[in-house]
């Protein structure tokens, strides 16, 4: 309650007592809402069961309870729509700006996003369902619905009759364009709203439109979006049906938290966090389920390389000292691999190379593995060979890690490159797959090689 | 040469060849640029001799080659300078933006640092150096300094002559905004730029400025940035000095650029990627160093793990399958604790945990653990159990991998919230120490239970 409190020092600090000040008091609540970061409020509802966050937001107005959904992190908002009816979710919900109410609703269970939708208006809730069945960061998922269309052959008093009216809805959206559409509702143009000062009441809006228009297909991904704003000073741009029907507009500002997002995206993913962000604030049991669904892959995937061994528990039991390296082999060729699979997914989300270049990764790659595994092998040979005073286990030893840490690099490399070829997620599965093939492989080489050279380790 | 060459069919692909028609008709070149995507030109550059390009970027003009660096990644764009004469460097530099002109020089050498700003004439070199000097992701280090600035006490007029004088130089930038100062330099107001038209010609900025206006201080952090960013809809907001000096304006984009590319670093760091983006086009003996850097950290950690294990060869020689799940353990701890590592790593991101938090994350993590680690460690205690059908070594390993579960999460937590607290990069070291003490402590864990429990496991 830190910051939040200092602004309102003059009421206790009890949750509930401060959600009847905001009830009564509208005004203070929108006072405090402006003076408080959204981090401050994000770490303060942290600290509150959600339950009474819930209950919060059916005691403000609707106004105020999409203010405050508005300010929070998606995965916060999702848990407290969660925790809230949902016909008032839904009420809530519709008043939210377009691409953040698509992120929320999809990022709800199917079962409740049904219910909530259930609740809206049928024309509210059919553009919603179109909207989430957009692949996620494309042109149609970030776009937002409230632009100002008109048609091509209104006239500027009509147009300006129109804003008058919208004026109230579009005060806060820094709105500068006009888009224009056929009869058909398909795109034409666009208007800059200062050239409706200069123009005559009565001249129709083609002739003063910026005819043939840049646009986006609703399929486009985030990459295009992001090509297009670089290359372009456009604060937003139209996106289009394939039958060029306007749908509505990405903004500039949406596209670079969509990419931000992804980044994030990409680490927790790779991190073995799966189903979006986790909070601490979220049910434990959602949690642990969530973490346990990627452990158990990773422990049935882990199995396989102990298999590895223990087929070679006779040469174990022989030489028991290679028990001491199977984990630094593993762990040292799991370090270089991850250090390869970094790169990729960054040069892929950079355009830098692209998914069929498989072969051009693996020769890069190949040369570093040979230079780093030539290294760390030596490395590891030669503190063998000091610590065991045996020659040929710090061969055996360090040839293994050598060999693998190419093996390491060459899979990590290459690995993304392959997955985003046949459209699997990268982040999320190069790891764990990574892990076993390397995990398998140096058991195996370390292994073998000590079962063949078994007369000098004894 | 994909898209490039698309464009430019009438040529043939010879990359001097294009680098020459570009010399020769600067219109190509200007058409071409705007033609291909920065992603294709990132990834056509990637497959050409940096050498070759460093050539290209002496043979076009100053302007030419100014835009064309502007359009790639930053990784790229250094290792280009690199690859061009000092004093033509400081040429290009010089055109650039200041946000990417500092973010640049920033990741150079000192060395060649010094010696292209050397090139630069003193007042830049100067004003280069003085923004270098702020912290990574500072509001200092975002500014731009290409604002329009006027002394309060100007008249409309001058200032209409003022712009139209600046009119090429800020054709790009879409700008609104003017701001004021004082007869010292101190900031005092912004004045919108449609409201000069509303004015008669001899009225004082002073008397159409918006006075008392948002500023920051130029060492805010992003996070402070992205707050104001969220809370107003400005689309730049101007930085001081401590004095109130107007040092330069942070702009909307150039925030929402950082916080992404301040995400793909989290992730790169993590992954063992030290000093900024790795590019495959970049030297093989720069690129190897760097991963070998963090690799023999880690190989100096995994040392400390492997004295544990050898420390209990007797205990290992007698049970001799205890060897096939040291790995398991290791591997299935390290995934624990990176879950809870990424989750903290994302909560202080996001503001909802601050460092000094690190028992209330403890405590959740501590239910987190005591759950998963009950589940993981059942499975692999009956796996065992039945593979090796002795209950004994299944409550071992079992027990082993259940409690170090338990450590794990708590280390990967809370590490991320500690390194914060003591100004370390908890992205780059975190990982390193979690994997090190899981290790360590899950090898002492399952040894010692072991040796305890020898009579049984026989």
């Amino acid at each position: 309650m830190t910051e939040t409190q200092d602004h309102i020092a003059e009421i206790d600090n009890s949750w509930i007592s401060l959600a009847t000040t905001f009830v009564s008091e509208p005004e203070i609540f929108d006072e405090v809402l402006t003076a408080t970061k959204s981090t401050d409020l994000a770490h303060d509802f942290s600290l509150v069961e959600v339950q009474a966050i819930g209950k919060l937001f059916h005691m403000v107005s609707i106004e105020q309870a999409a203010r405050l959904l508005g300010e929070l992190p998606d995965g916060q908002a999702v848990e407290i729509i969660e925790n809230i009816d949902s016909w008032r979710s839904a009420e809530i919900l519709n008043q939210l700006e377009s691409p953040l109410r698509v992120r929320l609703i999809s990022a709800l269970t199917e079962e409740l996003s049904k219910e909530i939708t259930s609740n809206m208006p049928a024309e509210e809730a059919e553009e919603i369902a179109e909207k989430v069945s957009w692949p996620d960061f494309s042109a149609g998922a970030l776009m937002s619905s409230s632009h100002l269309k008109m048609k091509a052959k209104d006239t500027v008093s009509n147009t300006i009759a129109y804003l008058e009216k919208e004026q109230e809805s579009a005060a806060d959206s820094d709105v500068q364009y006009l888009y224009t559409t056929s009869d058909s509702g398909a795109l034409v143009g666009v208007v800059r709203i200062r050239d409706l000062l200069f123009s005559s009441k009565n001249t129709l809006l083609e002739t003063i439109m910026i005819a043939n228009t840049i646009s986006v297909s609703a399929e486009d991904p985030l990459e295009e979006l992001s090509e297009l704003f670089d290359r372009y000073s456009y604060l937003g741009v139209p996106v289009t049906a394939k039958d060029g029907e306007l749908l509505g507009v990405v903004k500039r500002q949406t596209v670079s938290e969509a990419l931000a997002s992804r980044e994030a995206n990409t680490f927790l993913k790779a991190s073995g966090i799966v189903g979006g962000d986790e909070l601490r604030s979220m049910p434990l049991a959602l949690r642990s389920r969530r973490r346990l669904s990627w452990l158990s892959i990773n422990i049935v995937l882990n199995a396989i390389a102990a298999c590895v061994i223990a087929s070679f528990e006779d040469t174990l039991s022989t030489v028991i000292a290679l028990a001491v390296f199977l984990p630094v082999i593993s762990d040292m060729s799991g370090c270089s691999g991850s250090q390869a699979l970094a790169v990729s997914l960054r040069e892929l989300t950079m355009g830098i190379i692209r998914p069929g270049e498989v072969l051009r990764v693996c020769f890069s790659e190949l040369k570093m593995g040979i230079i780093n595994g030539a290294v760390l092998g030596s490395l590891i040979a030669l503190v063998t060979w000091i610590w065991k005073g045996n020659a040929y286990l710090g061969l055996v030893v360090g040839g293994a890690l050598a060999v693998n840490t190419v093996v390491a690099v060459l899979i990590g490399g290459s690995l993304p490159l392959i997955l985003k070829k046949l459209n699997k997620d990268p982040a999320l599965a190069s790891g764990p797959i990574l892990t076993t093939v390397t995990d398998t492989v140096g058991f195996f080489l370390v292994l073998s090689l000590a079962s063949f050279f078994i007369e000098y380790l004894r």
